[in-house]
């Protein structure tokens, strides 16, 4: 029989609302990076787009070959090769022509990889996640992005052509007159770094609505299906966590970095994006701070609400009682029973019946039961 | 039907006082800072105070332009140039006229953004928040203040004209002998923070009112609406230690710093802002403590009432229970019942159902349950 | 109808001991600093005394006036002048002529300030707090003392002229072979500290007999008094806290600081007071750890009793219950209904009524349920 | 009797399942190492392996006694002699051999030691654990290995000769061409250390799935057993936590070492080891969140389904009272009470009986107490 | 009349256990140290042994008073001079004549010290405590010991001539070829180090099987005494923390020194130790978590076994409820009540009465309530 398995069903139905409670939203943060290369799944297609300029002047250009992108090493003038999707021959024939270390390549192929920063034989690199909030599922989404900044080249490597964060970048790119035409791969750098963190704020920005709203909905309402959305938001918040912290070693890295790539004027930049970095895990601390006080809200709400049931069942029981037990005396047997014969006799005892519970309920009152 | 709709109205009607659970106050506090400067609205009015100084003598000027301050530069006085309300126009026309890095007007005209302090090109900068205690709203506002120290001028940007912590430091300047009068911009600068530091405690002066309040309503009434109070100190206690615990860093960061614009006389006024602003974070330590002891007291008392309360009517309905068997022993119809037929027979029962729950009484009150 | 503000009476009624609740103590231990002087109450009388010795001699003088104070500072010996109850203007003329930097005394006459050491121009200030534990009201009490050690002399400043903890240190001054006769001012200073420090050993086992006391009536009687009292020791914790901790900072800024005040033979001494500080603190870190552990089972044992008396009253219920049942069988009217006239029908029901019970009571017996 | 013996299987049956609630497994993780050799028990059986290889070529031995290796330490070729099983007497000889510190020995004999890097007398030594997850138990299983670098030669010893996590070394040293048959004994330790930290991956996915299982049994079930599983769990991430985060600490020295036996070109190679340690710490905070978070989850769980159950009694038991009343109203002996001889009269009280409950219902429902 | 005195022993009998909550330990714990000489109790005997070896030979005396170790300062050997039993006025002659700073001399006197080590006019000083566990009273005993380690000499000051884990110290002394013999007095020093903290491996695995003891108790039976147990033995971790924790800071200032005294020889062992006492606390922090551990499971426990009884009364009483109902309805005395004259009535009325709850059974069972 299978009545084991129906119960949960009962008493918590709201639990099988599709993705409420993710199990399978946990294995996804649980899941462990072994360096095992083939695990990561080639892309499917894989798009390198080129930007090749200096102050004078830039030339885009969408390759259908990353090979193609071999000539511009030697351009004089500043490169972007981004690439979006890995595959692994690809990946290791670029790093290859651009000298970039073996172990790097291994990074750049790795999957939830911790955000690092690296310098290995004159080559800045850095990894990080890019993040997205995906609205249907109400989860904080993540694109592995690595950087490496070369002396007049930046190659960065997307698992995803579908989206990044980089178009502002690519528009004031097209501007003769930006700043980032002035400058070297270092600012190209520092500009993606920013964009990158600017868009956790995004990210952030968008929890952050969940929170309120889901604070509103324990405060007017507490129902279970709270529980499992406090549950799943923090969930969210720890891959939140994972992601922005490192950043800042990240970043902080980059500062006391004395790479000959960084140009001293391009320092105050990255100071500002590690202000920036820090601000964020400063909010996602408050972030946490503000679920925990929510879970403790809930938690007294619906004690709050228990207790409230359970007193008046009690109450109404009680006040009851007195009535059963006068009901009990005059229906005994006895030969001789007072005011039984007596005419209003039932009536007093009705009104006993009133009388009692209307007293016990002023009692009650008194003293603060109600 | 709305019969849901109405729930929450019942049991916890007390949350409908406005402000009392302000989940508009958790989207306050949750906004977040993408350095997106359109944000920012354009403040309605702007109001320039410029005061030009030495030892000798003071200028006071209310201007009604950015522009005529500019003439201030070059006065071989020291010139605090205070700009009330911020527009990205004339912020940045001010700040080219000083040659401020542009990273630092971005700051400037930023919102939300974490305090922090700067030494860019030979410019002290510092960014940080006043606050203010709201008595209507009971909460902590905050209002940004940038200060730009230079060789000889100080400039600070504030974001509303209607209010500031400055008055005590005005009327210091108009005397010839007050020590702001005989020292350089970096003097200036430590007494506005000053000010803004010892404003801090103030506003904590009120919370402490207020949790004090609030623990006496705990202590004596713990009523409902307690929690929600206690819930949104909480929050402004958040708000409090988020505006001042990065002060620190800032006014730390002036103390290591080696630059040419802080006088060595000056640096044990900054120690002494130090000292205070370490003090006001302990203190706020100590608030957080005292609210955590708070709560549990008002969950152990909400707790202690329930229990007395079911406790009672555990009671009551259990010492009727006797009284309930015996009406039905003798409301049985068997033929041969003792005492049935006995003159004294319904007294006795009667007799019966008072005593035991007289025993009863007694035995559980040996035992401690009253 | 002043029902609602009866209540609290009726079921906290332990709260309205003197003393037990102090919100006055919260008001207290809130309360800050923000540097206003005026705050400060006028001492009624000033007291003045002075130590003026060296190894061959000493001169013990209770001064009228603090200006009489001023000769012994070119004595050739080491002078200490003891300053009891402060006033701003006597405060003010003693450090003009010890020549003390105006933010020092500042502080010396600030209230509520954080333990804190500095060295300014030539002189090494300390500023701390002695505790006394008032039996009465079992509060710690704080008396601010500030120390300036310069070069032959010590000037130290207290609140109260009543009481401080310097009475060994002044048997010793008179004792030509003592060792603070030996030393410089720095020794001084240290015998001081010593001394202050060893107090915070006698609060700290006053406090240490208190939650004794206090964990022996929770283990023994549990009564609602407790909490309060738990409460109220939390508080005092707290206090004791925020005065030690920073003294540790204090003593070891005197270990780090070069001053030329500082004797090399003194170090040790300092040394050793250091080590004395930080014991305090450990120790105060395990009271906290006792305080938690005695607060949880405070609440263990509330619900334990609580527990107990629900599960009684619950199992008299239930057990009583049967015989309800039975009674109502034999009591219902139907024409055939058997045993009824049974001449025993009435105790067989009867008996019925008993065995059930004793049945259950061995069920719930072997199911471990008393 | 064995009355109170046999309660706990009554209420707690589940806790009898082999390997739940292993206090067995209490007593592993509290056991200590008192560096008292004898505890450890001989190995039964020694296996020794050497590689012993340069650019060239590669010779591999298995040999039947530790003396027959003492001939490779003057190979001129890099050799690495791997003894499985730990003999005093013969890890003492092979010490001696290769002039290993008679401390290190210690360390190789002792049993439970945190692991370890040093640096004695021009020898390198690392002592850490392998871990393994045991699917039967579902407990994390730890060998200990030492690895000792010298010149030209790295020993390691291992406790036990079934299973160790080098054989895709194994694999590469075969290969003319892999780096590891090019570089010195510092990247044998590497591959060795890389090995080790990968493999604990390996074991922290396993210990994800188990969490993951438990979340989902948690969710559907509650059942009692997922409390004696978490319990479980817990422990089993107090040894992954005790054997991973000295491993940084580890890493982390022989970054900083400037020891002689380590090749500048090697170094970021370790880097690499020790970004994997680090986040494998990160994730194994992670683990203990969700933990955390689980467990909550838990109670919860548990509390709502016993409120709705004990609600649900509440309210049958509240909703028949008012039929039992009506009962015994009409119950009552007395001579006159009205609708008695009616006709309907019966169906009128029955009518009652019914009615007032279901407006008890419906005031309850719309109070929302359903 | 006492009632009030009773209860406790009522619904906490298990209290009354001689040893288990003891508040008398609390006392021992929270005892502080106001380093005030005279508390010490003089010892009743003073046991002197000296050990003056070098490679050559060894002499062992046994003193019957202190002074007559004085000669042995001078005998060209290293010299073990330890004394059981503090006296003042012998501590100070043996610290008079071998140039020991009275500072030492009253930190040897002084109880309940915290451990430290300390470097003063050329001599190097411990002070820590030795652990032993009491089996009967299963308490942490503590024994201050004082080391000095001087050019020649090793002065140990123990407070009890009874017990001390120096023998197989005495017993390599013994030995020509030991270690102990070749080397200085540090690497005597380093001896003691190492067999006491040694030793509080033998503590903690006592209190360790005492854990594991308790978890099986808390899992089998989870009865009101092990809740006094679980907090007897926290206050025992804390007093182990608080004993063990100092002696890192105490092993890392030998390590940091750079006295004379020290051989750099000897400085790998003194690693030794740190690593040791480093893990021990490691591992007194796995102790606690698995405390708390334990203590969720006996909160978890407790609830679930008190849930279990409530339910089942609740149930009961809910099941016997319609009956009762039922009784009163047919108990009624309306002259027309249908089947009341039928032959089968009576049998038709319990049948439902039997019928009911059956139904409620199983209504119950399918919802997952039993």
């Amino acid at each position: 029989m299978n009545v084991k398995k129906i119960r949960p069903e009962k008493y918590l139905k709201y639990l099988y609302l599709p993705n409420l409670f993710g199990t399978q939203r946990t294995k996804e943060i649980l899941s462990v990076n072994p360096t095992v290369i083939p695990q990561r799944e080639e892309a499917k297609d894989v798009v390198v787009f080129v930007y090749d300029y200096d102050v004078n002047g830039i030339e885009e250009r969408k390759l259908s070959s990353v090979k193609e992108c071999f000539r511009y090493k030697h351009s004089n003038r500043i490169s972007w090769v981004n690439i979006d999707g890995l595959r692994k021959a690809e990946v290791e024939a670029v790093c290859e022509h651009y000298a970039i270390h073996p172990l790097v390549v291994e990074d750049i192929l790795s999957i939830n990889q911790r955000p690092k920063m690296d310098e290995v034989e004159g080559i800045l690199f850095c990894l990080l996640n890019m993040l997205y909030y995906n609205n249907e599922k109400q989860t904080v989404e993540q694109e592995q992005i690595s950087i490496v900044v070369g002396k007049d080249f930046v190659v960065s490597f997307q698992e995803d052509a579908s989206r990044d964060v980089f178009n502002p970048l690519r528009d004031r790119l097209k501007l003769n007159t930006s700043k980032v035409r002035q400058r070297g791969a270092d600012y190209l750098c520092y500009s993606m770094l920013d964009l990158i963190v600017d868009n956790y704020y995004t990210v952030m920005e968008k929890l952050g609505d969940r929170i309120e709203f889901l604070e509103e909905e324990v405060i007017r309402n507490s129902n279970k299906r709270s529980l499992a959305r406090i549950n799943q938001l923090r969930k969210e918040l720890i891959v939140l966590k994972r992601n922005i912290v490192p950043v800042r070693d990240l970043v902080g890295g980059i500062l006391r970095s004395e790479s000959e790539l960084l140009d001293d004027r391009t320092t105050k930049y990255f100071k500002d994006v590690y202000d920036h970095i820090v601000q964020a895990i400063d909010l996602s601390e408050n972030y946490r701070d503000i679920m925990m006080s929510m879970q403790d809200l809930y938690i007294n709400n619906v004690n709050l609400r228990m207790n409230e049931v359970m007193k008046v069942m009690a109450i109404v029981t009680c006040l009851l009682a007195p009535a059963t037990v006068i009901g009990g005396i005059f229906g005994m047997n006895f030969d001789a029973i007072p005011y039984l014969h007596n005419e209003y006799g039932f009536w007093i005892a009705v009104a006993t019946m009133l009388i009692i519970p209307i007293w016990m309920i002023t009692v009650f009152r008194r003293r603060g039961w109600f």
